[in-house]
């Protein structure tokens, strides 16, 4: 089992600039982050354009499908912004491409107290190695068909339709 | 899918005891990083004992293995020292509860900075929801059956025999 | 010796709103911090209203020199935004208190990987208590007098005019 | 005004063995730290064997009295062990060397959960560029002279004799 792991940005992996005072994205902190959990399973990282998922347009998740249409390995990991997760889930889902395509993220980044993004990688790292061929949201510890998923802005989680 | 979390102490849940120096056991990390991670699947959290799985003896497996009996969830995430897990996953193992029991742990402290703890039990939450009934150990992003899998300490990583 | 210490936010004291992805003001990091620190002088904590510097208009630092006015200690540490921490510093100069009066600030918030927010209150607590009487800004590890310090933006650092 | 930042080990400095689960010195956190306060002031960072202060000989504080007369600094902060602090503060006292030393240490090591090492470090250096030259011990917020300092080891913090 090979995983490829597709970062696209999202608060997973916003880094705060000092000098402007504001959340955006610079390097990923995706490398240093599977170096400290200490893999041993074979992982290809991707990094995709970082961007906020409500900047995403038509083009920005056209580019995720096909890096998962180019992609050799059978389990997908995407992190990808929460509040559009559910759209791209939702480009990738009916392409039916044969894999397992889990997409995560975080509702704090990576560099900020108290984040839940090592936990959602883990999980989500978990179950594309161990769900059917489709497509899945992965978030709050719980697994979500691409088609049933909708994040609740109020309450911050995910949930079925 | 309600989750079982069986906390048992292990390198995981150390604590650095400011007066003596050393690290040891207070209480449990589990319950604040269970509230980091946001989680919405129901989890059942039950706090055995917590020790140096080095010091674990015939009744402390016995008293594990007990715990899984009693559980009514069919999905069981048993956080461990990394020592002889394998040791006790021998010994859930041929119980065959029909229950799908996922021993995880980590190789640094929750506490301590760039710990492995919470991808760890992120990837074990995950694949305790999807793997057929049997007993797992999953460490370094990758699944072990419970017959085939030892510590090499060398390495400090997880692999078959 | 007793110590004040004025917490008026600033991007020291900011925390990320998962729910609007925006870093602002919620519940003030400063008693934790100060618990953090293990401090045995004695610390009379006061909490004005956490705001960015650059939202402060005249009352917001008539209300700070009120507040120092008002103190009875001797040395005061005034917890402040980057951005405008000169111009506060140059409302309080001129009074002439007759306290030891130091304004430090983070450029990154404490609840922010690396950042800088706990070594400038240790700084800036430090030099309070043994400066003479007057106003300072304690940043990057420097004690500029409060006629001769502004930012560089650019650089993000302190220097003399 | 440049700073001489000595760095001896102590709990400040340990480090998580992954390999043997023991905390042990490996490389210094310092350079990393002093990175991350983003100091202007120039500092001359000298490592000397880390080492835990209970395992120190006269040889130890001979060598750290030696480093302290080769300085050419006014302004020292010597990062160091608590347990043996004051005895190493009474080797460097009587010496009147001249300069302003001041050491401190910290309860939780730099890289363990609610470390109080960057405050005391941050305090440490602001202390040594402003106190008139001698031997001084810097913890919890205080100043204590060379020669009226002990380790209240049941409550964890420094008080005078």
């Amino acid at each position: 089992m090979t995983l490829r792991i597709l970062a696209t940005g999202g608060t997973f992996d916003k880094h705060y600039d000092e000098l402007n005072g504001k959340l955006g994205f610079g390097d990923s902190h995706v490398p240093a982050l599977l170096a400290r959990c200490r893999l041993t399973v074979p992982v290809a990282l991707e990094q995709l354009p970082l961007m906020d998922s409500l900047d995403m347009v038509d083009a920005d998740r056209a580019r995720i499908l096909a890096a998962c249409q180019a992609a050799s390995e059978r389990a997908i990991v995407i992190i990808h912004g929460t509040d559009t997760m559910p759209q791209t889930a939702a480009v990738l889902g009916p392409a039916k491409l044969g894999q397992t395509i889990v997409l995560t993220g975080a509702m704090i980044p990576y560099e900020i107290a108290n984040s839940d993004a090592l936990f959602n990688l883990g999980f989500a790292c978990g179950v594309a190695q161990t769900l059917a061929p489709g497509v899945y949201v992965a978030m709050n510890g719980q697994i979500f068909a691409w088609d049933n998923v909708q994040k609740n802005r109020a309450a911050g989680v995910f949930q079925p339709l």
